[in-house]
């Protein structure tokens, strides 16, 4: 069955089933606006933007790893913060021609990662589009009164990632040639896991900067290096890379983890004391390993320092939405 | 200068710029998530996605309007559920070859309508894009514990609305005919006025029902009438029309009134022994007029009738985004 015959009301009402009732108290998809409880003061907002031909392929990723993944993007976004996602707001932009099928294993992979990480999709709008289009907005709860900002890593502060960088790339360099395995690289580009269990650990150790790493890590440690006004140096060498070997991938490991992107691992800076039980709680509670990559400097401003062999500015070359 | 030369992250420093500095003890554009402070227990969550050459076309739309446009239709869906917006993530995709003074006027029309109602703008996510992409998301805060939904409209109620109908529709075929006026037709279609004063007059006197005009008033008034489970007699001798004489337009003045849609008027239900108070207080407050246009009734469950000489029914012909 087309979304054509159904038509926009009849999608509706199909999501509705789709999504399953509301919790107690509030009102989620058939009304002007859903209708929420929080219990805090202090709210989390995020939106995310995914669009056919530039975040995605239709050809490369099955329907339920991107429903997952568009979850999971901004669940992602709320850990880094510190907090814990709890409602989404789903818009789509549709072609006629897509099969009503299509719909219900994008939102059963979208319910099963907020089955994952406990929270619920409320509402959305639906629109008439050619390409794909998939927009996310997203409430967290911090925790607390705690949320841990970009802003705030001292001279000092260890430099830490949850997890590997660069098997994302990785999976999506083995997608677009056709392969299917290594199946942990694909998986880790098609169906990331964002890590909000490792942040409700991490915030307790206080960490004084966090960001997830979406854009590539040498970016995202730019970013918190940018907002907190100090330089980082890397040990190129401590970076917890993916295992490539014997891949033959155009990019190498260390290429792929610096600028590759949408690893979705958390990168934080922490106090040096507090850094050891930090990352050792998390591997014991989660399972996730934590790597010691840097610390943060006086000097470079703002600038991301890598040490490989000899000390070299290393350029920031994350993933640029806009710029050519 | 284009969108490509100052790229992804000089475009979100200049956004920083646009929207202003955030409200005491919040965090807007420039970390993972915003960080907002809640009054209420209670949340109104809405998100809107408009599409070039679907919702809009460049040419016939100033970006400043479409602006305006953008954060209105979000702010109307929060007065419908009788409450009020108080922040928006913006999400745009866009093409490298957008011109930065064009998002600057675009951001000067949603901060226009930002400061009509009381709201601000507080991060979004950015995209390429071949079309324009927008994707607000709104966060509103409710009257108290009190909001107004779908569904609530009861037997013997006052079918009533705001303002005016059609007048969007026809100022849409006037400028797909090039015609520059009547102005106040043209701009109803660029530049609606969602109507969040009037919705905070009328919650005072306890509509059972109420939503805003989007999909056209018949497809809309048709939406209270499932949601409550009634059916609606409506007076089309009684619906205030726009006035179209001397126009020539195609479509007759009733016609566009009932299917037009994007008028975002208010319609709302209401006990019969307050109607007249509340039209009264928000003529009065707001210096809009309210019609009483029909009733709620115990025949025809989830239809709109249409009283027109003899009563006969009403195809719901509103506008659904995704029927063919």
């Amino acid at each position: 069955v087309k979304i054509s015959e159904i038509g926009e009301f009849g999608l509706i009402a199909h999501l509705k089933e789709l999504v399953g009732p509301p919790a107690d108290g509030e009102i989620w998809i058939g009304d002007d606006t859903a209708v929420l409880r929080a219990p805090a003061g202090t709210i989390l907002f995020t939106s995310d933007l995914l669009i056919e031909g530039i975040h995605f392929d239709l050809d490369l990723i099955k329907p339920e790893d991107l429903g997952y993944k568009s979850i999971a993007v901004n669940v992602s976004d709320v850990a880094a913060m510190g907090g814990t996602a709890r409602r989404a707001l789903v818009g789509m932009g549709l072609s006629g021609e897509v099969e009503v099928e299509w719909i219900d294993r994008f939102y059963a992979g979208m319910r099963e990662c907020c089955d994952d990480f406990g929270l619920a999709i409320v509402g959305g709008d639906l629109s008439r589009s050619d390409k794909l289009i998939i927009s996310v907005s997203m409430l967290g709860n911090p925790a607390g009164r705690l949320f841990v900002q970009r802003k705030g890593a001292r001279v000092g502060d260890v430099v830490a990632v949850t997890g590997t960088l660069g098997a994302s790339a990785a999976g999506h360099l083995l997608l677009k040639a056709s392969a299917t395995e290594p199946e942990a690289l694909i998986k880790a580009h098609v169906r990331p896991a964002p890590r909000a269990k490792e942040a409700a650990v991490l915030r307790r150790f206080i960490p004084t900067a966090m960001i997830d790493v979406s854009d590539g890590f040498a970016a995202d440690v730019g970013h918190i290096c940018e907002a907190s006004e100090v330089g980082v140096l890397l040990d190129a060498s401590a970076l917890p890379l993916a295992d490539l070997t014997g891949l033959g991938l155009s990019s190498g490991a260390l290429q792929l983890a610096l600028s590759g992107g949408e690893d979705y691992e958390l990168c934080f800076t922490i106090s040096p004391d507090r850094f050891e039980a930090a990352a050792a709680a998390v591997l014991e509670q989660t399972g996730t390993s934590v790597s010691r990559v840097g610390e943060i400097v006086d000097k470079g401003r703002g600038r991301v320092l890598l040490i490989e062999g000899d000390e070299e500015p290393l350029l920031a070359a994350g993933w640029d939405h806009l710029r050519v």
